[in-house]
């Protein structure tokens, strides 16, 4: 028979068991934060009917759809009936607006699964990767109070990844748009335009941006770049620091004013909070999705690896469902691209391979007494322990080199001295000491090493 | 601007907060079992290559096949690049087969994702449905004492998930094999057939199968019926009573005796790794996937609801990836369709809604004291306790309705009164009851609280 190449799609991240454990451990921290603060599960269907997924039309989003089809629609004329999601926005509006009624608002709903989209090949780019995202959604309104929480949620998630020091980066669209106003730059398309160029900062420096925005396309006078520059370079380096550098911005519209008073609001309820000052801070250039957002904006970045960019962003916006619903729902959540965040703390070496999931290896020195072997890893088992045992059997020393490699830690051994003494010996792989107990001591004795080994990390 | 109809596509489930946390905490159950007997995390992406998932022509399988393609591709002529899983069989040799080398064998991985089938729209068949399988797969060989470890899982899996008695059944296709062999049906077409009749024996009774079996079609002689339908309705009451039924066997064919002797071995091992003999038994009539499995077979049934039929099925192949790679890779697997089994469990009324994950809401009586109620919910999330807090306030029995809806089983209340003697009041919003405590004592009260209520379910 002819062979076929074992191999993925392009653009999908599969992992070796290992590292899947790795992952999986980054997923739970994830969720177990996210459930701490009191975000509900919500999973959705990958596929989702086309016209619901692609209310708007055209765009950027919609020629990165996967359509979906049975084999007896294939080669039917039209769009097909389904596609896969791009994102867990759209589903969420949909979610929300079907269960509108059946859900308790404000709704705060957290949600991890992969999503889907055609990108262009490339190193580091996923078609297939995990979302994992919160949301909270009022009914008609919804305090800006919540626009601090999600700081809070973000600040526990990367605290318990340990994966180095972050700051949760904050603006806030309404004093974005209320400063352009006030330079006279009223126009939403002009506004994106010159965020556009200021996005280049970091790249060209502030000297080139400064003469774009003096130049043909923009005709800012000097003042105004200047004016302008100054803002969106503004960070601040503690609490105190960024209410002061609020201050000192003085009032403008009524756009603006409101913005500041949002930022003030939530920089107080965030400490309020309890997040250490150094984890935030104001960074008055960051502007997300021009289109979506509305009031806060977070970016969230590693202090020692910022080539990594934000890794966890989200905003304020001003009605989730309007596509399907006549009922006004705003909204603040965030999103962590979990797969691409992986991916990059592993090339940064920042994330290894998983330590097995399997804790303890029970080996089979003598085939005659299996039974015993396997009522040891029932007890072991009984008592919460993961438990392999070696059921095909072959020499010790091949058993250890397959628990070393497996990334197993401990290993239970059990010969006829053993038997004779009613114990068994405990080997520990990595450090590669043994130690003999009582076989009734055996439970109580691997559940001091196994904590003992999981405290060193 | 029109709306769009918020809907799910058909053949879908998709659950409101609480009941995704009670599917949520049967994955979880599920997970746990899997990772106590040692097996090792596997997720692959939801599309294959379309000449890797479809190595077998035509076929059932390939007419339920969903096909993906991008935008771009949409309209272009021949089968679509990609299509979604539709089992995680298939993967799972394709994964085997790509990183071969990198894996260590006997390979165990448990995988717990969606699959997809364009079932025909049917109350209860779902097009996307969770599957939880795990497999055992050995190099060119694998023991078959690896068998007996599957029901050892399976036993776990069931009890810990507390749906009522059940019993893992068990037969051995070289025992079917053999026993046609001894009435001179060797051919595999004719033995396929006549089991098709006898898959029927409990719908139209032992008489009407027999007829047809003397009938034109099988033209069996009355000996020979008569002995097909004892053996085939032999089931075992007690550990000790199946050693005897397949004593009682005699002997046949080689096929007939390996197939015997493998299920003594499995009987023996799996009552040595501790699984109470009322929870497994021989059932002579089980065959599964004609084509697939070649030696131990399994299906489970609850005992107080068999119209659910196999809660969890699978048995013993002869070789995993053929179409993929000339390694030999033998292996032994079983899987748990779990959209299903939730959704048959829910309508038998055996799971309800969850509890809430959020296990605490710390009220608003005062405005002016949020952030005291903010440091209350950190305190308390700090502690490992998943709290929510109210940040927009109302009055106090609209909190609390709020919180009994939302199926959170704890409330804590901190006014004027409790501030001067720097206490909190607790409620147990299902019991109705409240008590105050010093606001050091919190944490340690509403961790007692919180284990009590768990205890009770």
């Amino acid at each position: 028979m002819a062979l076929t190449a074992a191999r993925t799609p392009p653009g999908v991240l599969e992992l070796l068991p290992l590292d899947q454990i790795a992952f999986q451990d980054m997923l739970d921290t994830i969720r177990r934060s996210f459930e701490r603060f009191g975000f509900l599960p919500v999973e959705t269907p990958v596929m989702e009917l086309t016209d619901v997924l692609l209310t708007k039309e055209g765009g950027e989003t919609e020629r990165q759809v996967y359509f979906v089809q049975s084999t007896g629609n294939l080669g039917k004329e039209g769009t097909p009936e389904m596609a896969l999601r791009f994102d867990l926005t759209v589903p969420l509006a949909r979610y929300v607006a079907e269960h509108e009624h059946q859900l308790n608002f404000p709704f705060r709903r957290y949600q991890m699964q992969r999503v889907y989209r055609g990108e262009r090949q490339q190193r580091g780019r996923f078609r297939e990767f995990y979302q994992c995202d919160i949301d909270v959604i009022g009914k008609d309104a919804l305090s800006i109070r919540y626009d601090a929480e999600l700081p809070a949620v973000i600040y526990q998630v990367f605290r318990d990844l340990k994966i180095g020091p972050f700051t949760i980066q904050l603006n806030n669209r309404k004093l974005l748009r209320g400063f352009f106003e006030n330079l006279g730059q009223s126009d939403a398309q002009r506004q994106a335009l010159i965020l556009r160029e200021i996005d280049k900062l970091d790249k060209v420096g502030s000297d080139k941006v400064a003469d774009t925005l003096r130049g043909g396309d923009f005709c800012l006078s000097d003042t105004d770049v200047t004016k302008l520059l100054d803002f969106v370079q503004t960070r601040s380096s503690s609490h105190a620091d960024a209410m002061e550098k609020l201050a000192a911005l003085g009032t403008g519209s009524v756009t603006f004013n409101e913005g500041i008073a949002e930022l003030r609001e939530v920089l107080e309820l965030i400490r309020a909070l309890g997040v250490p000052e150094a984890y935030y801070a104001l960074n008055l250039s960051i502007a997300r999705g021009l289109d979506y957002y509305t009031g806060t904006v977070y970016e969230t970045h590693l202090l020692e690896h910022p080539q990594i960019g934000s890794i966890c962003s989200g905003g304020r916006y001003e009605n989730l469902a309007g596509h399907y619903t006549k009922s006004h729902l705003p909204g603040v959540g965030i999103s962590i691209g979990a797969t691409r965040l992986y991916w990059q703390l592993r090339e940064a070496g920042l994330i290894g391979t998983g330590t097995s999931t399997v804790q303890v290896l029970v080996t089979q020195m003598d085939e005659a007494e299996l039974p015993r072997y396997l009522a040891i890893a029932n007890e072991l088992r009984q008592a919460g322990i993961n438990t392999e045992v070696v059921l095909e059997g072959g020499k010790l020393a091949r058993q250890f080199k397959y628990a070393e490699k497996a990334g197993i830690a401990f290993a239970v051994v059990c010969g006829s001295d053993e038997i004779a003494r009613d114990a068994v010996v405990i080997k520990d792989l990595r450090r590669r000491e043994q130690f003999e107990v009582a076989r009734a001591e055996m439970v109580k004795a691997l559940r001091v090493e196994i904590e003992q080994a999981q405290a060193m990390g």
